[in-house]
């Protein structure tokens, strides 16, 4: 193929290393004001008043607005279940966390603005206060929600009950029960959040934001203002990395818009890196029991899951994260028998949201935490007893879906072989591990919970006679190279060469609607097969005007290659593609030549139309006297379906083993009293370049025959493997387990302390 | 109705009025150039050499770029003859007039890029210069364009041979010959030309200009720079007016463009109004002979017109100028024998354009007062022998059309019995008078000299389930109000009220292919029944589920109106205008309501779809002591057919009779050896707003079939009938036929004074 697998350089790489790219931040409007929140000091509070009249006569201010100059209507993204949406963006009555937004300055300048917000004064009355999972549940224990029909805190809860699991249990020839602490870490994204509001005088706004879900932003943005959907038009500038923190309607949006309303001047809104640290989505913190069944050899018989998630004050994507962890816990092997029981739970601290693998990296580091723990007291090889156990084509997600391709077999071979796996982990150098994990993702989810009404995601093609192509889609590439993959699956099944490509994406307002944005791995797959169906139409048409020009019988297969439209059997019989395309122009009277395509995943079970796999082999050296981990090598073998991009799917894989890394190792948002102690890039450490391991990755490509050229994901489901598998090599070196993250120094010393006293 | 008919205020007047829209000049870019452009000041001239190394080496100084900078290649708006392509952005071996283009710069801000004009060195070998028609005509007058294949300088002509012109003039009882001069005028419109150049990294541009016609900028600045033309993006901000002289690609976007891409940031220019009058496009000063052949009662046999245009430098849209002249020649009146030669000629001074009228002005003043004269010479009341020949439906436009439909009869019935006209003419007080004039114009041209491959005119409508709806068009509101008028069509054909529609215009990569943009007339019936034919799509499937729905019986008419979607004979059945989208959604299992109409008129002869007409009656006063006319009052009737926005056309009524007015008496590009003397608003006069007379106006609505709900033109015909009518006036106040514009004090005192000697 001319472009799919190929290596194809970032289309939007130029802009970017030459500074012309423009962020949400760059954007620099006559006129324009800058804007601040206030947010609470105190965990949980009633507000018994608000003053801004000394904030508002300071010079330079021009609007300050509090939670009673909003509709005061409640938000969230589970539009599926409005008893979910529980966000406002100004707070009315009380406060929930610290950080919690009460109120908000638009001024000429920032600095003015930030001077504004210490004039405002306000009343709370404090409430006792919950910080952890466990005081929340307990009796007694104050309700953050008392606005709704909660009745504690669990603001949410799913249940599987699949197969037999007392059965299962009861004939289980080895049965082991973990208990796993996961910690709350941050997306820590190059670009902190960024949005400009503009109202014009028609009562319509235009928001241009950093988001992945530009679409979703304009359905809650209306409806928080009880605004028609589509007087609301919002505009994906370039965006530096989302990671799932930034695809819900967040509060400095609302009040950008409103701010930019009430003044008539353009709103701006520059989020700080504490602010992001401090306030911001972050990771669910999880609190997760297993119980594994297996037979003698190791077959896992069944599994029971309990999953505490420390959800923050809000919901935010939480309900999902809650759903989504009940599949990943009986994902990579077959699970005959399942239990699931998975509680979200509000605590007085910043809300937990989406992020990178959205549950996986939790639930798969149990699994796999278990499987490696069964293996050695099993006696069995680990890698042995993954294939024993592995998920192949036509296997069951419990009862919500089926396996359509499954190289997680080769992978795990693949990476054994490269590793030489089973000689390096027979061997026991001192402080010298070898670890292995696996992992597997969905590639785009199928359940409706933000209930949207549109296709799933949907593509125009507008083919031009100077033989270029306009491809619009709502689409948005946050920094993930989606862009240029979209632009790649468009050139070769048109035949066109990439640079003929326009591409205008992610502008609710100009777009073909919907796309439902960037998370959970959808974009390539469901842009991709919307792309597909569109360019579909335009062959149609211009296969029907070449064979009308050139007689050619009804048998003959027409071929889009090399920028031309020809018969394959008589290449000679063939006009250009812009010439084929002024052929059906002149058909159609002057009419222009559109296809318009839609893709929605249709009888595909409830989770994903279809899953990646991977595996990872981890080496490592844990320096005995400080406790200190270093990474050496980490070899990856994927199935993410055909390749589309080699160079994008390298990206991914070095961008999640970075993030991984720093799950595994040292990030964790701490927090006191609600409190986050650690609010700045020099104490919540993520990985430097320094830090990254020599890296080996494998490609198995398995072609999918729902995704758009056989592609599936690679851009959550790699995250995954790289803590179990360091957990794992640390083991191998130490002796120790840990089964919380991060495995900090102070952690394996401390085992090592405790292990030389026994 | 409820939307056609009624006075809607214009929905982009409030952003004007505070300042909030954004023209050309507004655009404001991160690390924005201002670019200058170095003009000849010698009329005709070699280039023997450019310098430009100190330009260049000034600080601030990004660019510097000559003719031999860019490709070089001709461009020009009449691309069906290619020979008429005659312009280059910036000159390479000669100049042919004192303004021409030579170089331009790119500079930090507007004055270091004036400051290095002066700088650029150019050497000029002097040429001949010729600078009238008669001048240019004579043998041995110096070849302006010898690039091509032309031996004189006469550019193009056209001819019209219509019927037996010999045997009507041979049996003719009334015979008169007349010769008129008619002057260069300026558009004048607020907004001096501007525009914003910005090159991205994969070699596409985008243009936002001040424009009429952005699709033609779009492929003209595409073929000048060698480029596929949807690497070329052309945006219409705001635009101040245009009146014909914003309709073509011209020198400073093509240096923007150049510019944008050599130094990597965007390039800015802004003209001058010095530039604008001295330099720019202005109507054709034109020398007419006719000879009118009549019975003895008036009645025309025939008439032989002779048109000499002064080009000016380059074709420009003269040629267009030249052929509609032939058509408007033969206007108004019925002309059973009809010759035109009409000459485009070049000459050594600033080329003029299109300009409101678009060579009506010229040939209506023309008729106008030849009927007067004959009325006068044959004793005929000048009502009633306009009224003996005023073409009815059915006539002919001599070989290229007919009329479709016809108010001219009662415009003249009309103004007649407003203005009390008969009384009044037969009244002599000392320098009183009262005068008549008729006009007629184009709704839209037919004649495809653009050489489109798309549909004249194309819309597309969106229809969401918020029952609000998107209008995205290539028309292009300049000022005159067709950003309100087609949003008036499209509430009334679906239904709903005007706020819930948003319009995106004009936007070359994102509007519906093509629209040939805002001139002749053309926007409300092109424009306007491609937006029927698309919003019709929309209603014929929201009607389709509406009765799926209701199960109604086939004979249902299903009405749309006031937001709603229902059985005319059962109007609780139905829905409101959203919920009928959301069901055609779901119908489509999520898929958009989308319609897509366009409109190129076919069967409609060569020139327009159909004709508007008007009458028009100004009484005035003439100082007998000073030669000063004061216009008291004028009173118009015209045939618009059916009205959309009575505000709008009462708007262009106003609009020109101020135009028309400097037409008749004040306006004039003063030139001496082709060096504009008047070259600012002090010294060109326009009308005040103070020299505005009272006003009357009277609509005679006839429904056209072929315009949308009926509507013909309104915005150009208004501006012919003033200066024949105040030429007729005068005449009657004084006795003084001026067969020359502007009618100046000094005119009047000479003919006064030869007349006092006689």
């Amino acid at each position: 193929m001319r472009w799919i697998g190929q290596p194809v350089p970032r289309l939007d790489a130029p802009a970017k290393v030459t500074g012309r790219a423009i962020y949400a931040g760059d954007v620099t409007l006559p006129g324009m004001l800058h804007g601040r929140l206030l947010r609470s000091p105190v965990a949980h509070a009633r507000i018994a008043g608000i003053d801004t009249s000394r904030a508002a006569a300071l010079p330079g201010v021009k609007a300050v607005i509090t939670g009673r100059d909003t509709p005061g209507i409640r938000y969230g993204n589970w539009r599926l279940m409005p008893q979910t949406q529980d966000e406002l963006a100004l707070q009315i009555d009380k406060v929930r966390f610290i950080g919690d937004e009460v109120a908000a300055v638009a001024a000429i300048d920032a600095d003015t603005a930030a001077e504004a917000l210490e004039l405002i004064r306000v009343d709370y009355e404090p409430l006792p206060a919950v910080f952890d999972v466990e005081s929340a549940l307990a009796e007694g224990a104050p309700l953050i929600h008392d606005e709704g029909s909660l009745t504690s805190n669990v603001s949410l809860d799913r249940k599987i009950d699949y197969g037999d699991l007392e059965a299962a249990f009861a004939r289980a020839a080895y049965v082991r029960e973990d208990r796993f602490e996961l910690p709350s870490v941050s997306h820590a994204y190059l670009e902190p959040c960024a949005c400009v509001a503009e109202a014009d005088l028609e009562g319509r706004l235009t928001l241009t934001t950093s988001t992945q879900t530009p679409y979703m932003v304009q359905c809650l943005l209306a409806s928080a203002l009880g605004m028609r959907e589509n007087d609301v038009r919002v505009v994906k500038p370039t965006v530096g990395g989302g990671f799932g923190g930034k695809m819900e309607l967040r509060s400095w949006e609302v009040c950008a818009a409103i701010l930019a309303r009430r003044t008539g001047r353009p709103v701006k809104f520059v989020l700080s890196r504490e602010e992001e640290l401090a306030f911001g989505r972050r990771r669910h913190a999880m609190t997760i029991r297993s119980r594994l069944a297996m037979d003698r050899g190791g077959t896992i018989l069944g599994k029971d899951l309990e999953v505490w998630l420390d959800g923050g004050a809000y919901n935010s994507m939480g309900p999902t994260a809650t759903f989504l962890c009940g599949n990943f816990g009986a994902m990579l092997y077959r699970h005959p028998a399942y239990r699931y029981r998975g509680y979200h739970v509000y605590t007085n601290k910043a809300p937990a949201g989406a992020m990178r693998g959205f549950g996986a990296p939790q639930a798969l580091f149990v699994t796999e935490s278990q499987m490696s723990m069964a293996a050695e007291e099993l006696g069995l090889d680990p890698i042995e007893l993954r294939l024993k156990n592995a998920m192949v084509a036509g296997d069951e997600i419990p009862g919500v879906a089926k396996i359509s391709t499954s190289g997680l077999a080769e992978c795990l071979r693949k990476v054994a072989e490269a590793t030489s796996f089973e000689r390096k982990r027979a061997t026991t150098a001192a402080g010298r591990g070898i670890g292995i994990a696996c992992s597997s993702f969905i590639t785009g989810g199928v359940f409706n919970w933000f209930d949207t009404p549109h296709e799933f995601s949907a593509a125009e093609v507008r083919a031009h006679d100077d033989g270029t192509v306009h491809l619009l889609t709502m689409a948005s590439d946050i920094g993930q190279g989606s862009d240029t993959v979209l632009r790649q699956i468009l050139a070769e099944e048109l035949g066109v060469s990439i640079d003929r490509i326009r591409l205008t994406a992610a502008d609710t307002a100009l777009c073909p609607k919907a796309d439902l944005g960037t998370w959970g791995s959808r974009v390539t797959l469901m842009a991709g097969n919307a792309i597909l169906a569109a360019a579909r139409q335009v062959k149609d048409e211009l296969a029907g005007v070449v064979s009308a020009r050139f007689d050619l019988n009804v048998i003959h297969e027409i071929v889009f290659a090399d920028d031309r439209v020809f018969a394959r059997a008589r290449p000679e019989r063939g006009v250009s593609f812009g010439e084929a395309v002024a052929m059906a122009m002149r058909a159609r009277r002057g009419g222009a030549v559109i296809g318009r395509g839609a893709y929605t995943p249709r009888g595909k079970g409830l989770v994903t139309p279809t899953f990646s796999f991977a595996a990872q082999v981890v080496e490592l050296e844990v320096d005995r006297e400080t406790g200190v981990v270093r990474v050496e090598k980490i070899t990856t073998a994927h199935d993410s379906g055909t390749v589309i991009n080699p160079l994008g799917v390298e990206g991914q894989l070095h961008g999640s083993i970075h993030m991984a890394l720093g799950y595994a190792l040292c990030e964790e948002l701490v927090s006191r009293e609600g409190r986050t102690l650690n609010p700045t890039l020099l104490d919540y450490k993520i990985a430097a370049a320094e830090d990254m391991p020599a890296g080996e990755s494998h490609t198995v490509e398995i072609h999918d025959p729902e995704g758009p050229f056989g592609a599936k994901e690679a851009g959550e489901g790699l995250v995954s493997p790289t803590a179990p598998a360091v957990a794992d090599a640390i083991h191998h070196a130490t002796g120790f387990r840990s089964c919380s993250l991060p495995i900090t120094p102070e952690k394996i010393l401390f085992a090592l302390e405790k292990k030389g006293e026994e």
